[in-house]
């Protein structure tokens, strides 16, 4: 196992918010998760929380159905916590599809105040990243984070129906169905005298849109690979750390992308080695499931988080994680017009801790 | 003048969220204006900061011109504010095209680190109250808020082509062209000592998906009301102000909208009389002006809000303003699916106020 080499870092002095350190830390307290047949069938298969068989979950159209899938998420992470919707102040989430429609509808069934974020695939991120700066404000105390996606309402819209059977190129990624929840709340005074540790989000690292003239709408990963390494540069080099990350989990680069981000980092003497994870690599097996370079999709991280490395943390297996969401800001439109595609990601840093650090 | 009513107004317990109140107060210390061609013909035409006379802007799309009035908006506001883009910690921003590709290419081009917003209309709101937080959080310092709309990238992602010269009804109100940049600054101690005032933004109300069923694409202001009317009675039932606003605008309810709203919310008791001004109305003139029921668009509130509202704070005209931006979460696809069109709004309370209140 190679070790991670941080040489040659060093923050840029206007780059003020290169990493955001939250002052307690708030708790990322339960994740629920609720995965679509073929995410069901990958290596993480048993350990989501809920899985369906039906693409359609009984909906008249998918859309709904990534809707329904987002409402379990939810419900299910309610469940889990003990807490009543209107117990949560705010809920915070996005999707893959044109004006939200997957946020805002599950958000008029769920009746929470509601904050609908878009950043492609990187979604989940930006939500748990406003998300934890808003509880770490002090002005919110308890708020849900969420995304999911869906196979077939995704390519539909930013490819192909599945109808016409088109032929996928090698550097192509699988949108995941599904739908992730997480629960951020504020630590209590209690909590300091607890023995017991907690995982919290201890800084967060907003993106930049990065695009070095990648084009091609069937290669996602190659598209982000250049916000990956902005945001990781800039992360890494403000966080100072005395040793770096048990582990780093990307979003969704997957097989073509990861390479590609690792040599951008490289070229500044970042060498994250195999402390390096990708949740498009975990998903699914390339070797069984007929995937392409792997999986994509804004559920795609969350799934992979929510089931595994939060988990992970939960156990104690790692000490700390630090999560880069990745997304590609593909659109048809601008894509027909003759724009490249840009990439953005954001990162949280996790940390099992104990007690609540007060600035 | 009819003054405000304001009795039976209580706030539920449950509902910890109604109105956030803020610390210090994060400053409103500049906005920006770039309005379009049918703008600048309206009765606020010499108030815009800039104004274009050509659709395009001497690109060649609408959606890159889109982008262009963003960026000169943003530009502007720097400019006026006497900063660097690096100097800005995070740029908050949202528009109404799918993906939202105004947001994302402008960010791209001003490599500020972003969080984009979708809120349909109400992405201004959304946005000053996600930057209001933040800022008062502690965690950034110095944020923009944008919005854009684009009267020919709406009409065709969102309806017809206007090349297909369809006839439009009249309760359909006219997509704003333009662009508004907000800058919001953590007050210095320094301002204590001041004796200027300045303008504070007090408290915020993130909204809930409202949903009364009215399902016509050409009516937003109709489907905007529930929320509108739901939002306000949230926040001035969480607020308890010994006197009510000076002024209470709201986004782009319209003819058609703003009596609707009026409607729901005199039947819970609350009558806000002249008090209640609505962008939709302001924008345009209605009699001499072929827009309908009034304006619409994320960037109507923007253009209205910066160039009046907040210019009569800034002179003292009105000592308070409670912004309602309000929008419709109009999808083509949910609607060809038969669903209703939900609604949204967030309320944002402006105040002037003397020296840094502290908590």
């Amino acid at each position: 196992m190679s070790g991670p080499q941080l040489a040659a870092l060093r923050p840029s002095s206007a780059d003020r918010t290169a990493a955001i350190q939250l002052r307690r830390g708030p708790n990322l307290s339960a994740s629920y998760t609720v995965a679509g047949p073929e995410e069901t069938h990958g290596p993480l298969g048993d350990q989501f929380d809920e899985f369906i068989e039906d693409y359609r979950l009984g909906q008249t159209t998918f859309e709904q159905a990534e809707r329904e899938l987002t409402v379990r998420a939810v419900h299910g992470l309610l469940r889990r916590a003990g807490l009543a919707a209107h117990e949560v102040d705010l809920f915070l989430a996005g999707d893959l599809l044109n004006q939200l429609v997957t946020v805002n509808f599950a958000a008029r069934e769920l009746r929470i105040p509601v904050i609908g974020l878009y950043s492609a695939c990187a979604s989940l991120a930006e939500s748990l990243a406003v998300g934890a700066l808003l509880v770490d404000g002090g002005h919110v105390r308890r708020v849900v984070c969420a995304v999911a996606s869906h196979f077939y309402t995704a390519e539909r819209q930013y490819r192909y129906p599945t109808e016409l059977g088109n032929q996928r190129v090698p550097e192509s990624q699988r949108t995941a169905t599904g739908a992730a929840a997480f629960l951020l709340e504020a630590p209590q005074t209690g909590d300091s005298a607890s023995d017991e540790e907690r995982v919290a989000i201890t800084s967060v690292t907003l993106g930049r849109v990065t695009d070095l003239g990648v084009a091609d709408p069937n290669n996602m990963g190659a598209a982000e690979a250049p916000a990956a390494a902005d945001t990781l540069q800039r992360h890494l080099g403000a966080v100072h750390r005395s040793q770096p990350y048990d582990r780093v989990l990307t979003g969704d680069l997957s097989a073509v992308g990861l390479p590609l981000a690792r040599e951008l980092l490289a070229k500044q003497n970042i060498v994250l080695g195999e402390t390096w994870q990708d949740c498009g690599l975990l998903l699914y097996d390339q070797d069984r499931q007929a995937v392409q370079a792997g999986g994509s999709g804004a559920a795609c991280s969350g799934l992979v988080l929510g089931a595994r490395d939060l988990m992970d943390l939960h156990r104690g297996s790692i000490r700390d994680l630090l999560f880069v969401g990745t997304g590609a800001l593909h659109s048809p439109v601008t894509y027909q017009q003759g724009e490249s595609i840009p990439g953005i990601a954001h990162a949280i840093a996790f940390e099992r801790r104990a007690g609540v650090a007060v600035e």
